[in-house]
Order: C-alpha cells, then sequence, then structure tokens
C-alpha cells in the first residue's frame, strides 16, 4: 500500500478521553464513570447533527454544550466552577501510556506524523504539548478549516490535501470504530486500535489492520510501508 | 403561524420502539431493556454516519444491521430465529396508547396528516396498518425517495414538497429531541412530545411547543392554525 505519511484521530485515540472520569468522580461520588461516558457520547451526536444540518460551531464549544447537557440527563448540580474544571481537564487530557513511545518511534523512521482531528487547532496544540508530544507532528489538521466534523468527506479530504498523496497513501489510525470505517469509505489505508475488544460495527466495512494498542501500529506499517 | 399540515415523526413518536423489550426479554431474559435501548441508539447511529458519506441503506436493513451488532456488544447469541422474530416485531411496533384517538380528532378537524419517517415505505405501512391507523394519513413520506436520512435537509424538504407550502405551515412533531431540533433549524413549526421528561438538547434551538403525550399536540394546534 505504500504508506507515506500517518493521520492520527486525537480524541479516544492518541488522548484519553475517559481519563476526566477521575474529576467527575471526585465532583460528583459515583458518577464520575457515567457522566464521561454520556459526556463523550453526546459531544459526538452534537458534531454529527451540526455537520448534516450546517450549523457548524467549534469543538470546544460542542463539548462544553455536551457537558452541560449530561449533567443536567444525569441529574448532576453543574456550578460554573466544576463546569470550567472538567472543560479544563479536557484540555489537558492524559494519553494512552505506549503512545509517546510509538510516536517517537515512527518519527525516528522518517514517517510524516499529523493529527486529523474534530478539535480546534487550539485544543490539539494544548493537549500535545502536555502529553510531551511536540515537535513529533508535522500538521496539527483541524476540521475547524472546513466547519464540517468527521465523518463528512470535507473533513477526510484534510489529509490527502496535505499531503498531497491519495489517500490510500495515507495511515489513518483511530480507536473510534465509527471513525476508522467512515475513513476506510473515504478511501484511507485505515487501522482501528481497537482498545475495548469491542466488535466490529455492523457496516459493511472493514479497517485494514487492527489491534490492542498504538505500540500494534508500528508492525502494520512495517508490513504496508513499501 | 397558520399551520396547514402535520408531518409525524413515526418511531419513537407514532410508534413504541421500546415495545420491542418485551420478546427481547423473552428471548434473552433480564436484558430486554439493554438491547431494545442499544439497538435503537445504533440504529439512530448508522442512519447518520451512513447520510454523512453518503452510502444509504434502506431502514430495514440499517435497522437489522444495528441488531446484529447489538447482540454481539451485549455478548448475546443471536440465532436467525431470534432475529426474525425481533425484526418481525420491529415491523409490527405497538402504537402509544392515546395516538389512535389524537390522530382521528386531528383528521376529524381536516388537518392534512402525514409521516415523515427514516422508515422504508414498506415498514410505515405496515406499521399504520398494525396500529389501525389506515385512512389517517394523506401522505406516507419515506427518506428512501431521497436516500439520505434525518437530519439531512433533503429528508426534511419531503413536507414542504409533498404540501406545497413553506414548512413553517407544516407542523413537525417527534418524540425524538434530535429531530425535533434539526426540523426547526430546517424551518418547520416543531412540537417536542417529551415522554420521558429528557431536558432539552443544548444546540441552542428549541421546539415551539412541548408537551408529555402526543394528546398535547391539539392544544397547540388549536392556538396555531389560524
Amino acid at each position: 500500500m505504500s504508506i507515506q505519511a500517518i493521520a492520527f484521530d486525537a480524541y479516544g485515540t492518541l488522548f484519553d478521553v475517559y481519563s476526566v472520569n477521575v474529576l467527575g468522580d471526585k465532583l460528583f461520588p459515583g458518577r464520575g464513570e457515567a457522566l464521561a461516558q454520556l459526556w463523550r457520547s453526546k459531544q459526538i451526536e452534537y458534531t454529527q447533527l451540526r455537520t448534516m444540518c450546517s450549523m457548524y460551531k467549534p469543538f470546544w464549544e460542542v463539548t462544553q454544550d455536551a457537558l452541560v447537557f449530561s449533567c443536567k440527563k444525569l441529574g448532576l448540580e453543574l456550578s460554573l466552577e466544576a463546569q470550567n474544571a472538567l472543560m479544563g481537564e479536557y484540555a489537558r487530557l492524559k494519553a494512552f501510556p505506549e503512545n509517546l513511545a510509538v510516536l517517537r518511534d515512527l518519527h525516528a523512521q522518517g514517517l510524516k506524523l499529523s493529527i486529523l482531528s474534530n478539535g480546534t487547532s487550539h485544543m490539539l496544540q494544548s493537549a500535545v504539548e502536555a502529553a510531551g508530544m511536540q515537535g513529533l507532528f508535522s500538521h496539527l489538521l483541524s476540521v475547524d478549516s472546513v466547519r464540517k466534523y468527521k465523518t463528512a468527506p470535507e473533513a477526510y479530504q484534510l489529509g490527502p490535501d496535505t499531503f498531497g498523496v491519495p489517500a490510500k497513501q495515507i495511515l489513518f489510525v483511530s480507536s473510534n470504530a465509527w471513525d476508522v470505517c467512515c475513513a476506510t469509505w473515504f478511501g484511507y489505508t485505515t487501522f482501528w486500535v481497537n482498545r475495548q475488544q469491542a466488535p466490529l460495527e455492523e457496516l459493511g466495512v472493514a479497517p485494514h489492520g487492527t489491534g490492542r494498542t498504538l505500540q500494534d501500529v508500528i508492525d502494520f506499517v512495517e508490513k504496508n510501508r513499501y
């Protein structure tokens, strides 16, 4: 497949969106897990509804909207302080433990690495810095420039446009099953980091590679680079 | 607002999608509720992903895909018999108890009633017959004709195209908060049948009317008809 570059999804793939559990649980004892789950699923739903209806709004704001809704739905009283604290946590999400070493390895191999994310440029820069990943990515690609969220084709098109090669020659890596399926439809070579051992989505499309952690991307690249 | 016609969402609004719980619980004791919930949310997710990626597939098939995925995810072994039984149940969903009387009342007032749904024409005809609602609707509008699911504008456009009046003069009624929000963005006059007493979605848009059951639509129409 001759992979020339890699585009990583950010949230859920490089950065652990469920790491907000800990603070959530401090603020709302026993409810952190439920809040993190609903917050994440509402965040994704809102990006998709806004994209289908051409009502774009930046990811930071959508993330905040999703937090407010989730607390209302779960009957949790969200003070302005708690909201700021949770959003602040979202700005410096924990990376998964293996990620930094994997990115350094791929970077050392001379591969062009990028992030292709729903997050705003500001959010991505902040997350990359917090995770000590500065200097590893040639591009932080935000859908904010096209004002359509994944899985719109305009969002995925940022990869080929940036690297000047067909999507097939870019490896798109995501932990989100829906993201990896739709990127495959778009034309990318794809790798699913299936951290939860979830079943594949029943969308009639499968990623080209699958693994348990980001570490498994290294093997896949080795076999498909030339 | 001068309402000339009404377009009802079908699944969740006229027909109770959670009524499959009972059979689900027979087949998988204690898991019927979890299955019904996940099945429904996957079904909606798949329609949205397929719409954003221009990978349309009819609702009957998407519904079956969502069922298969949900069973895998929940670790339930789905025999072909069980699959057919559950899909069969979906073809003749129970209507909410107040619906038939409300539809008859609105019909008797001379209002043009329609269904605007993700379901195929075949599915809608089957559900309408099973609920004894024959003769009450002038049109059963299926997004199948435009091959895009709600909340795509092409799907909502079926209403104004059919009735030959602006969306503002059509009352769109749905129990699905996302549906009612996006229909409001599109331009309909909207009514949210909030059966679960859920908080409003944080999308910066609100329906024109809200009630607890379909019965409340009658009052709203009376106040907004002329």
